[in-house]
Formats: C-alpha cells, structure tokens, sequence
C-alpha cells in the first residue's frame, strides 16, 4: 500500500510505536470487529510498516489481547486447556478462569471488555467475533463437539464472573475457587466431552 | 408520617396516580436499593397514602417487578416452579426462562435491569437484593439445597440469556429453545437437586 509510511523521526523500536501500534488496533477493532480487522489496516492507521506490527504482535489474535490487556492469550491457553487428561478439562477450565480473574489488575480489563459488549452493539460484535473465532470454536473443533457446547460453557463461565465480580452475589463472591472448581466442573465436563 | 399528603385534584383511583407510583418507587429503589426502599418511604415520594400502594401492589416485590417491568412475578413464578415433579424442575426453570425472554417486549426490560446492574454500582445493588432475597433464597430454602448451588444455576441462566441476546453468539442466538432445555436442563437439575 502505497499510502504506508512512517512518521520522521521516530526509531521503530521504541516503545512509543509499540503503543501507537496498540492505540491505532483498538480503534480499527472497534470500527471493523475482529474479523475484519486487519495486521495491514492496523499498521496503515498507526502510520507504520506492517512488518514492524508483526514484529511486536505474532498475530491478530495477539494484537487483540494487548490492546485490550487481556490477561490470557486463546494462542496460549488453549493448547493449555486441550493438553491435560481429558476427563479433567471442565475443573482445568474453571480453576484456569477463576485464576486469572482473582487479581483486580488482570480482571478489570476483562471485565471493561465485556461491560462493553453489554452496552454497545460494536463492541459487542467485535467481542463475539474474537470469542468465537479465536476461542470457542478452536476449542470446539479440536475436541469434536458442537459449537453451542462450548457456547453453554463460555455462559455458564460468564455467569459466574459476572455473578462473583459485577453483580457480588453473596455466597458466590466469596465462595473459595476450589469450591466453585467442584460445583462447576462436572458442569463444564458434560459440555465438552459428555 | 405526618409528612404525607395527597395533592388536590388527583382522584386515588386514576392511572395517573400508579403511574406516579411507579416513577416514585424506581427513584427510591435505585437511592436505597432493593432492600431497604419500603412502601412507605415510596408513598411518601409519591406523596400518598401507603394504602393506596398496597391496593395497586400487593408487595414491595411486586411493586419493584411492576417498576422495572419485568415478565415474572417471583411470588408466582417460585411457587410454579416448585409445583411440578422434582425430577424435571431444572428443564422447567429454563423452558419458562426461555419463554419469558422470546418476546422482545419482555426481554427488553429485563435487558435494561441487567445491562444497568453491569455498569452502575448502585443499579448492580439493587438488582443483587432483590435477585437473591426475593428468587434465589427462596427456591434455595424451598428445595433445602445452599444458596451458592442457586447462584450456579443463576449463572448459566445469566450467562445463556447474555450469550443469546446480547453477544449474540452463533449458534446459540438462533438455537431451538428445546435444544437449550436439552443441553442447559440437566446443568441447572444437578445444581437444585443433584
């Protein structure tokens, strides 16, 4: 693209392009969803080459967790997940989510992500397209069970985020995490390999 | 409360004045949460008798669904519930749950409750009031099972309706509501019974 061109003066190793980078991929998600997104419009709209934006973020996938700091890259996590013995992935799955979640500083950015699908129809499109295509559906595909398995099991997760962290039920807030591991597993079991 | 008084002019029967009702019992709802609002603090902001809130509202449970028009009662939906065989309850809560949210009419405002309770403190603590002490702990007590199995079951409910209308996750959105009952019910009768 012709139109590509870097802004004069700036070392393409500083952290400041790294950011830029980030600020350029939010607003190109937010406009585009995920799908449509891409590692050439992201470089276009922060001024740089798309090989830099490569060199920084491996993957699409990648560039969406950083720039919604989201504390767990499906790239890595899901190879996790499938990894183990399978007629452990539903309690796997639950202590992983509840892991990440405990501290505040890996939370909030999920939880920002997920109020804003919640409340605007762009962000929730772009949150359902990465859900899906990076997350759900991979897991699903590589376990062989339908998409609306792993659907009921990202719903029963989101509840229970949702319940324990924005709306505080009370046991559930404060329920220890194994116990919740022994409540919800068996569930999580059943959706994908029941 | 000498405070209160009837403005001139208003007959007490007019819709006019349950109208005012309504307004003055969502004010005082989302000031004290669900909990500590009570008829006659809501009569004094609408300035009339509490009688006459009790003839329009049997209960300040039923007045806080009349409010934020929701599509069910818990005192008529916890007894329903209750009612049929044991065995089939967890398909029954998301069959009726499933019904009452196909209508956008009835969804929309229970949409509105949730999305509120997401991004407002003071909206999420009204909602967790009257979701635990008016549903959850009353079938939890009912069915003698702990309050933390009600909240699972909660959550996947929570998170289907989310998942269904909000992301909109595919296949989940377009889903036959007897394929979700089939996948959802036995999740939901492990935790009331199980």
């Amino acid at each position: 693209m012709s139109t590509i061109k870097r802004r004069p003066g700036r070392r393409p190793g500083s952290a400041d392009t790294r950011g830029e980078i980030l600020t350029a991929a939010r607003k190109v998600f937010a406009e585009k969803g995920f799908d449509k997104a891409t590692v050439r419009g992201i470089a276009r709209e922060a001024q740089v080459d798309p090989a830099l934006v490569h060199h920084y973020f491996d993957t699409k996938e990648g560039m969406f967790v950083a720039a919604m700091q989201l504390p767990l890259n499906p790239s890595e996590f899901v190879p996790l997940l499938l990894e183990g013995p399978r007629e452990d992935i539903g309690e796997r799955l639950v202590r992983t989510i509840l892991g990440v979640t405990a501290a505040p500083e890996t939370r909030e950015p999920m939880l920002a992500l997920l109020r804003s699908a919640m409340t605007n129809e762009q962000a929730a499109a772009m949150f359902r397209e990465f859900i899906t295509n990076a997350l759900l559906f991979q897991v699903a595909d590589r376990l062989e069970v339908p998409h609306l398995r792993l659907e009921a099991a990202f719903a029963q997760m989101f509840g229970m985020i949702m319940g324990r962290y924005v709306i505080k039920l009370e046991p559930l807030a404060s329920a220890d995490p194994e116990e919740l591991v022994a409540l919800l597993g068996p569930t999580v079991q059943r959706y994908l390999t029941g």
